[in-house]
């Protein structure tokens, strides 16, 4: 029996430790979240866990892994007392909003040997790791560039936006890593262009929310992005790889498998709304991913160092749109 | 250079006269519409030919062959004179309302040794070629059953109506004419259902509005027909064939390549409207097979036979209808 | 804490316990199956349940409802009882294969004024639903006609045909009720062909593989229904209504999200395979359902007579093949 | 009547020849092909023209326009001699492969007052014009941002790359008119990447084989293009423009309106193949729109300064891939 902690029982926070207490082999033993209150006493009562301080789950020794889904500005020091302490973790991107933390904390982590799965769920879902598997199959020939939308259904309210890091950090980071995970290579330079073109209000909070990037990589094939905080008909979220002999592409998963026909023509579903609807199998495989890890020692899609090098991409692409030029980076790039 | 003269340039018959006009070995001769007045002038001059009466056809010994786009009522008599006369026919079904006159008129031409290509113009249309084609190849394994989708964007006029034969003879015989094209056999029973659900006025002028009939084949394969004088989106024009490797679908044609996406979901287009539109291709290469078989004495896809095999379902269609039962049929039935 | 006892754990009746016991307030209290072994005593163990005998539940006044899972030979003495001892009653179908005692059973059911709902999950699925929804809010205008394709991955085995009780009673039932449903009316004709066009040992097994369906409802409407044993894609579950305004279509749902593009032109996705995948949230929603309707008395969208008036139709399409005529249908008709 | 010459009879020439002969008021009085040969002769013979040379055309008072369809060096000769001598314009893009030139020749037709319609015929195509009557209509909202794709079916010839000019002054330039076209404003800075990831031998011959660029408008709008010589799956022509309260997108038209299901799922067709096949109502529309721009001074689509400022986006992307640097153009700028 794995014992696991939850830092955090907020919307994601919530379907991690759902995920988790539904394979067999799991018991959530603590739920950890100061301001959860009434919802956290359900949660524990569904679950038999309960709900403690920090300190009592690394003070634990029978924690065998940690899943961090509390808020951005608590996971580099979780990560670190982790680490310290010897738990398995499966964090929730990013590590944190500064650049330097998340280098210092990748480093600890690394240097702790203690195993860590970082939450790019994008990359267990069913329909990335098809286009993946196929990829390095070689049935689709060599893949020479990529085209992604990510559009959100309706832009977050001000107050997200504000300690969200910016559409780069908050958003894009799951594209910048798809690119680095489908093209197996790093990034070498990065082109972003921004504006707020659906509410000027987001400009004045620091932020765009229409994005165009074009990456290129290490051996010089392309990446073009579309982010965007809103998409008139829903959660847009798709890919397309082309590749010598075949075109791969994740569509959108509609709501409904219904169609409506009339003088109009032919109407079908909007897209499933929102991530956790879209990406359920994902949460749920990359769950059972972490178990493994913890079992089996099996290395889990993506790791620590994953996040840092995504977050670089995101970084440069800031730095891009302010200075109105392609950015060249590399291992030691900062911002 | 091959000789024709046109009868009727209605609607079908222009677009018979212009497809045949391209063909670069063709020369329209004359046109016979007694009716069509200015419109038949100045179709005469586009064309370089003259406005004639029928007699002059016959008698004209320089005339290949001629192209029956008239009326209904006028199709035997101008049937009988061709073949009489020795001109290679074209000739839009069907060949009469009644049934006794269709079998008395097939005879005559196939004694008279005139060949004659029936424009069930469905047969050279590109997309039904195709699985024909790919059925006959034998890549799709071996068919079993087939469905098929027939309807009108909206009802025709009572006045139509009242001299079209009816829903069977008029509309549902290319679906008649493609099962038994798609089956290669014969069809031996007839089931039909019919009503009037749109509107009731049809039912006053003894015709029906929508109709559902299962046929079955010599050798105990089925087929659905859906047939409807409306469907609320346009003309609904389909067809699906199982068979025991694949499943074959000629879908709807859309008029725009345009797809308008916002919060009720996705729009795509309504299909081409109408037959003259959707059918455009299956006009063209049908007029080429009519100049093939005058040339070259190819055999076209559908002969005088066909329409009067498929008329005969039809009139089983609608005993059907009348007495409740399903009709066997074979080579003697009669209604 | 509402207290269940599921009689028959394999494919089905496991799927009903797991969805029963994730609603708040159900306690699993027993599994009945003498024959399930390992498998129950697992299920029994994860669902905190006691494996026990039919006396047990029967007697145990704690109990408020069984779920009827075993196989079909057990369902009209279950059902019986659980009238008789007051138990609410979620019951796959079909009742029986004999028609009489379907009749005599609803009968006792409905008398002993014991709440019952019958397992059509088709009912409870979200695009069913979705299309029902709008057809009663008048939005696609009056329904008109019906077209279903139900046609499954492969055929089963000759082991199943043998207790299944033929083609129309094990599968193609739930067209039969969803025609009923949809029209809001009862079915007074019924036409069917049938072969076994895929696989003649069918035949020899008293079955067909192939059918074909027309009926025709009290107010002159009509349905059509293709059943079939295998289709070469896999699960081919469709729905299309004709409305005067509308056209509704349940589509296939696909397994995956992917599109492969080559010179061959695009590759979409097989379909969901199979039932069990296809309809999670029908099954889902249809326990949640037999939940409310015994904590708040809601009808459920099938009962009991329910099935014995889609197995009256069933019956009728048995009796049409063999007879080679269509089959007039009413409350007091019987095979 | 409308007299015309034709300068070029090769494909595209070919196509506009044909087109304006099926004009009722038109009359092609001239071919004029140093090199077409027999082709040009059977051209001739099929439309009644006469085959001669330029100055002939230049000299004859009774020609009203010319069709320049001849190889791209000669663009700007005929344009000159066509201003200078009064007859209106339809010339195939580009002017010339060098900037000066199309800047000078640009300059000399505007000043000679001769209207010019300049051959971006997917202005003219059906769908495009949907996209843009819809967004002009504010039905869409306000337009926010473009991706486009454009990639060919296969890559061409080296020998074609050699006097090509380049995949942007080729190909992308159509993608650089439809942006300004849809945007309605000029394009003010533009980032491009590229590189030969088909065939190294594109880069011995100066040119790439793929690129992406992005666009940023005079208003800080965006757009996105994804260009390439070669799809798997063939032509790949299509348009995202992401309104305020639609998405409206420009599909692939398929060659065929067939689906193939087996079991590794359902195969669509296809695109059409290639540009003329796409763009043949295009090709029609732009050229009655030419005799309409002649009989009643309708200003055309695209006028001869389109083709400047296209060019001049082209020009900027190929200094971007070069410098690696975004290129900020306006009114003066120049390669």
């Amino acid at each position: 029996m794995i014992n696991l902690a939850v830092f955090g029982v907020g919307r994601i926070g919530h379907v991690h430790a759902i995920n988790a207490s539904g394979l067999g082999s799991v018991r959530i033993k603590y739920l950890v979240d100061p301001i959860a209150g009434e919802h956290q006493a359900h949660l524990a009562a569904r679950l038999g866990a309960e709900s403690v301080s920090a300190d009592t789950v690394f003070s634990d020794s029978s924690i065998d892994g940690v899943i961090i889904a509390s808020s951005t500005d608590t996971h580099a020091e979780l990560l670190l007392k982790a680490a310290k302490s010897g738990k398995a973790i499966f964090c929730e991107k990013p590590v944190s909003l500064n650049f330097a933390t998340v280098e210092a904390v990748t480093n600890a982590v690394n240097a702790s040997g203690v195993s860590c799965l970082l939450a790019f769920q994008r990359r267990y879902d069913p329909d990335f790791r098809f286009v993946r598997d196929r990829v390095l199959s070689g049935d689709a020939g060599t893949l020479e560039h990529i085209v992604m939308h990510t559009r959100d259904p309706s832009p977050p309210s001000l107050a997200y936006i504000g300690h969200s890091g910016g559409m780069f950090r908050d958003q894009a980071i799951h594209d910048f890593d798809m690119a680095r995970y489908l093209l197996g290579e790093e990034i070498t330079t990065v082109y972003a262009v921004g504006n707020c073109l659906i509410d000027k209000a987001f400009g004045d909070a620091g932020d765009i929310d229409t994005a165009m990037v074009t990456l290129t990589s290490a051996s010089g094939r392309f990446v073009q992005m579309i982010n965007c905080r809103r998409a008139p008909f829903g959660y847009d979220q798709r890919l397309e790889v082309l590749c010598s002999k075949e075109v791969l592409y994740v569509e959108n998963r509609p709501q409904r498998g219904v169609t409506i026909a009339d003088v109009s023509g032919f109407r079908g579903s909007p897209p499933m709304n929102y991530f956790i609807e879209r990406f359920a199998a994902a949460y749920r495989d990359e769950m059972a991913a972490f178990v493994d890890m913890i079992e089996t020692g099996q290395v889990p899609l993506a790791g620590i160092r994953d996040g840092l090098e995504a977050q670089r991409i995101a970084e440069a692409a800031i730095v891009s749109i302010q200075s109105g030029m392609p950015i060249h980076i590399g291992p030691d790039w900062r911002p």
